[in-house]
């Protein structure tokens, strides 16, 4: 066999290939289909319709189903938009409603710190839902059940039993926790909840042709005093519940009728799965002919195909379309229960698309690869990357090590060292060129100790990562890439 | 033809016109006269000076050309800027007058939320108007046709009907909008528009010893309530007309005649269209020797001039300025029109004038590649570039997919996702050093699923673009220079 | 000796040893015992497994003890900051409760310019210490000693004469500072400070299962006029002294019992006593195997082994080890004197305990570099350390000398340069990408030479660090990793 | 001459006399003298002791000179933070007491809208001016002369005369500016001017054991209408003269004599003048041996010097050190002024110190270049300058042409290219990490047309720049380094 010569995009293959070819042994029919079907499997399509004339389907259906599904996520994400601005400015009316001196954006957390404060707030939370009709300049209305209004909920939360004298340093204290519906300020009281509902219709669907919903807005205001360092923290939150309204009538413009859009679901979810079906087709193809390989190989040669070898065999482009698919598939169904209102989840659903989506676009990477030119910059990526993998593994530890000494020194001093996941970020962005100073000049200079030790951990990590470990990556790249240049012929 | 040498840019052209002198033909005068001429089209300026004693017409007009064309910018942007002043400040003014309890800077958005409020705020505008005489501090007047005032303008946008019980999920919109000028706040209120006119004289030009002009303000303030989510925005815009004034009469200063300027600007298009018109013959030149030139390789020879080759005949530089020469007479025109008030159109003028001077500025670094140590640079940007762009498409779409996979996932919890054009900046930002921790931090943690998502996604993005792809970069650019280094004796 | 060869991590101490060799003396016995026995100890746990089948008992202790150090790390990080939030909230609260019209997160500083302000601000917290139950929130309650309710304390310093006439421009004062009772405002008044004792109880731990803890907060609260420029800074401090309640007594839940955690960190400390002799030992191996092979060279090769090659046989992660011990050793001591409540050095003990665990994860490297193409990456950074460090030397003279001349010019006019320590935060942050144009911006125009210095000082130090030095950084970096890669194949 | 070695810090001086050495000419007694006199010149001051003997006199010098003018800027920079305090605090006061609802740190500017703002807040000043003994904190006086309080004095600025009618868009105007003392609001009106003399004695000295000095402040508010936009911007300047007071007396302290301080600059400026004196001698003897070489070398070999073999002679360090001496000595002596009260100007006394110090600094990297590790370092950076310079040219004009473009179509819409300074900074500062991100977005959204082409602009000079000109950077260190690794060994 002198001349097995595989399009491959693995230059272990090719030696091997190749290697055989000189062992000089006499040329057998079966050898010789074996090696043309290899040679055929990994041609790309171009190649594909010079050699046989096979038209490039998959191809044409790629193409089609990266159009189809972005359309379907820009329209999936427009629509959203309005569903999220009109939870957020709702979100927003409430709390200039409810909570008495609210500002927007204010640095300061909306907190309380006397007695008299929480009376306050709380009279003005009921008085303001008392005249919520007078007042809000939405359709916002109280729910109604059997044609009765449900009423505001005030429930408190302390204690069962507790006497506690500080003067003294004595305490008796019972833990249970007990609840009761009449607000009196103790010490023994852990918070105090103010829970009702409110219903609007969002009727700016309207105008871009789209049925407007009904909306249950859940608003819980809390007043939590479980750390008893008398502060209150006071916070509005809103579950939202979205249904379709009972009984409607448009005239003058005319709601879009979903049928349209779910048909258009339902053709990407067919698309995907056709598109899925050939790969799959194809991966099965490329292990039968591994397996027929590597017992020739292991018959002739009596050797064994390493690992890397037989990985060759599994063109990980497919494997990643086939993961797209998948993802994309699920994210249409989510997609279809959500416009028929069977569904809430638009998060899961803009997941699976959303990863759907970056993982079909990604994949066109591998048609630019078809160029030679192109090639060149891909092979790069895709051979650093096990060693970029193995430094990053290293660099990680060290990462570690300053994440967790950060956190166990710095953390009560430095609002950015609190937890572990936020020193972490803050320890990533630093790298990255985040701001330095203001990290530097917010540690509190209170112990001189931890402000020394502060300044040796930031210096020191810094200088460590950004000039050591950043210079070495762009040196793993560069060496890569010579390596890379250097075997580009035989691919 | 032994030794046809080209001090060409290009070294393909030079392997190709050497390669032709070792094929030994006989040397006749038409070719030697070919040669020369070709010889002497890619001399630069001194060259030619040395070896025909031309003088360097065209680089001394350039030279000249570059001064007066930076002065004509510098001149423009400061008279702009008054104007922008004027029209900045004068915004400030009115937001201030008629916009009641309105803040510089505030975070929050200037909106309202409670129906009492939206009383208040009209009938301030409407009193602030009518004492504007008393209030203001500019020369501020209303607008006054044919000796009456106009008046100020109140229009209503509503629902042509509309019966909505959010408590019984029931509606009945009539989607038609209807317009009113009696302000009723209703579930089917769109939007209420207050319109009206100030005219305002810009007097502080006269110490700049320019003419002062006349302004007309048209002042639209929007309550506007599209969203139906109880919150209406408030919104001042401000439209400014600019005239002559109609009748002036200055003493103590002078008003600087606008004929020197407008001359000048003549005097800018002429050199200009000389610019123009040289470079264009230039370029002629070079497509008719190139003519020749493959017609003489295809008999002679019998091959085709790569396209490669060909291009090398159009001197990118001169094209650079036509380009240059052309956008700066067309801004030119512009001015001229803007400072005679036929046109007001600032913007279209600066973005000609703007990028003509910066192409007429970028083509100085021609006149430094006459040194070979300077020459070393530019031709290593030049040559990298095509290898930057491939690579650039590479990294594109792995850019694009992250940039749909976070406008859909992130989107409704991040403001720096809210759109796809923000998505895009706020990854191109991070790429480039931008603040992270915020990007971390800001993120709703309400959905603990998205929570995670984002922390995988910036995780993954940074490290994939700051660490290989980066680093891709700078191993392309090193790779260039080294090529370039090893041809520069060549050149 | 024609092939000691030892799996060392040193090239240098592989040259002499292979050198020995070749030199072709003959073997006794006594030399080869010698080289076996280095040959062992340069073995790694697994190779040493192979060769002798000994158990790698070290290894899995080191294991065990990173696994239940990081444990006792996490627990002490959650249980800190739960006394952290206390406290921090306590100060908000004590500054709202005490501190007149206090906002927080302000931008200015929190100060007094008139004299009736001062009045007013003294007696406000006098008023709100006296109504103190009838405002907080909290189980804040007075000091009580022998059953008398301590007394708050305002005491004022000022100097003890002084008459001071600014328009004749003459003064006449005593420096010394005398202390007094009673507030009375004078230009003599240097600051007066109100100091009292507030006691509560951290009831917030028991939902933790952790036993509340009594707190003695100290506040003063200090109007410093020791500048005299007219401006009078208020601040309130808060000293925390935290002791076991005298008296507890809990149901319904269960404090925690701490003799659990004590045992956990006994254990621990008892760990890395064993890691610390075993890890002695075998430095001490190490060193007298040392000596015996120095003495063995000079006795036969009549040379004297080289500091590098001495220093071989200590293994650095031996030491590294030696250090974590001890600082573990330390830090959990401390941890129980902590649990026991006998000290409250919270921050002294974190900064033992962070440092010992970075020490110990630092150290798991060791055992990456077991595997090959680990080790690349951590033999690039351990020899280009001494080339980074004399490179930091060169480049930290030329930062100190910018440090310096930035301090005393810019200090007057920008918040960054106040003091030299900020000057070099502020430098090193611009270094690693920082906000630039703040730094530009910020730059007070009053002073048009200051101002021209400071356009001059900020381009070069940004070019010439960013572009300069931090280039070299990187191409030492990749010097060092090519030599690396040549020299790989005799690690 | 086969063996003229120079250890010069010039490659091609090497070359050069090496070269001459090869040329096989007899050696003559004058050409060794001079061959040995030129191999000292160059020595290092080890070197020289080893060679001769000779005591290390001027680098003791200069070793102590750098130590002594540390200690001398610190103690510079130090008390004049105290002046600079003092100051600063005293502007704030001003603003609290004279600027009715001043807010610190507001993002909003201090404008007024209003006519009757206007009244208030001049009204305001003069109301505080006359309540200022009961109001202030600090020791402020009124300035006397003559036993007669200087009065207030208020001034306003309007043109002559003036009829205004936007309303017909006509208008008449004097632009001649009279002055006169009645505030009067008007169209003509162009600023009011408040101006009065406050002063105060800087008691906070005494405890630093300094004396007090007397500071009188010059109070300009300006009510600002320059523009006529309808927004009056108020503005508090502060002018400081520092005198000595006139009678003084300080019991319980003792004001440190300025003697001493005085006495150690004058040992500075005379270190500084030994310094100077013997750096000369040095030169001048590189000179004479300069010429003596190139006569040698016109007569022997027939050939000129060149110039850069010229310059070798001129070592640059002693250049540096003569600089740096001449600006202590000036700045030293500026100092002795400012102490003694003569002059104060601060800022120029501290640039000359600053700088002198930086140099003073740098200068010590030379002898780190004595140890042959840390040179590589050194010469690498020295040898790449020319290319940087080289690359900066290039790069800087095409920086230009962006600045001039962002400038001209960008200024009206974005803070940040307001003028052609702060563009040059925002761009730079993008370059180097800036946050891009604020840059994008605050572009004004109103005309699309500007808008796209920002986010062009935006975009490509990002790339460009970080992808392609810093990468170049990073390039041409490298190849620098590689070039004088191999030249090394000739050093």
């Amino acid at each position: 066999p002198s001349s097995i010569f595989l399009i491959s995009s693995s230059h272990s293959l090719f030696l091997l290939t190749s290697g055989l070819g000189t062992a000089g042994l006499p040329m057998v029919t079966r050898e010789r289909r074996l090696r043309r079907k290899i040679k055929y499997y990994f041609m790309n399509p171009c190649e594909k319709y010079h050699a046989r004339g096979r038209k490039p389907w998959k191809l044409i259906l790629q193409i089609i189903k990266i159009a189809i599904i972005t359309i379907q996520l820009v329209l999936f994400g427009l629509s959203n938009q309005m569903v999220v601005t009109f939870k957020d400015e709702n979100l927003m009316t409430f709390k200039h409603l409810f909570l008495k001196d609210y500002v927007d954006g204010g640095i300061a957390p909306y907190a309380l710190y006397r007695q008299a404060d929480v009376y306050d707030h709380i009279e003005y939370v009921i008085q303001q839902y008392r005249l919520l009709h007078n007042i809000t300049l939405s359709n916002h209305e109280y729910e109604e059940k059997h044609s009765v209004y449900t009423p505001l909920l005030l429930c408190q939360e302390f204690y069962r039993n507790g006497t506690i004298y500080p003067s003294n340093e004595t305490f008796e204290i019972d833990a249970h926790v007990d609840t009761a519906h009449v607000p009196a300020l103790s010490s023994r009281l852990i918070s105090v909840k103010i829970t009702f509902v409110l219903k609007a219709i969002n009727l700016q669907t309207v105008r871009h042709r789209e049925l407007p919903d009904c909306y249950d807005f859940t608003l819980i205001i809390t007043f939590n005093n479980q750390a008893h360092s008398g502060q209150i923290k006071v916070d509005l939150e809103n579950e939202v519940d979205i249904n379709e309204c009972r009984q409607w009538k448009v005239t003058g413009a005319y709601g879009r009728s979903i049928y349209l859009t779910v048909l258009f679901d339902c053709l990407i979810i067919i698309m995907c799965i056709i598109s899925f079906a050939l790969c799959t087709r194809s991966v099965i193809t490329g292990i039968q002919l591994q397996l027929e390989y590597s017992r020739y190989c292991r018959k002739h040669f009596s050797k064994e195909l390493s690992w890397s070898d037989k990985l060759e065999f599994v063109n990980s482009w497919y494997i990643l379309i086939i993961v797209s698919d998948t993802l994309t598939i699920i994210g249409s169904l989510l997609k279809i229960a959500i416009q028929t209102k069977v569904l809430t989840s638009y998060d899961v659903c803009s997941i699976f698309l959303g990863t759907g989506t970056m993982f079909v676009w990604m994949g066109v990477i591998r048609y630019m690869g078809y160029f030679k030119k192109y090639n060149i910059l891909i092979l790069t990526l895709r051979a650093a990357f096990p060693n970029v993998i193995r430094f990053i593994c290293c660099a990680g530890i060290i990462y570690l090590s300053y994440c967790f000494c950060g956190w166990i020194v710095l953390g009560p001093y430095h609002e950015k060292f609190r937890t572990l996941n936020t020193v972490s970020e803050c320890l990533f962005s630093l790298i990255n060129g985040d701001d330095m100073f203001p990290t530097f000049k917010n540690m509190q200079q209170k112990n001189s100790l931890v402000w020394m030790f502060s300044r040796v951990y930031l210096y020191t990590f810094v200088s460590l990562f950004i000039y050591m470990i950043l210079s070495l990556f762009i040196t793993l790249i560069t060496d890569t890439y010579d390596t890379i240049k250097v075997l580009l012929p035989f691919y």
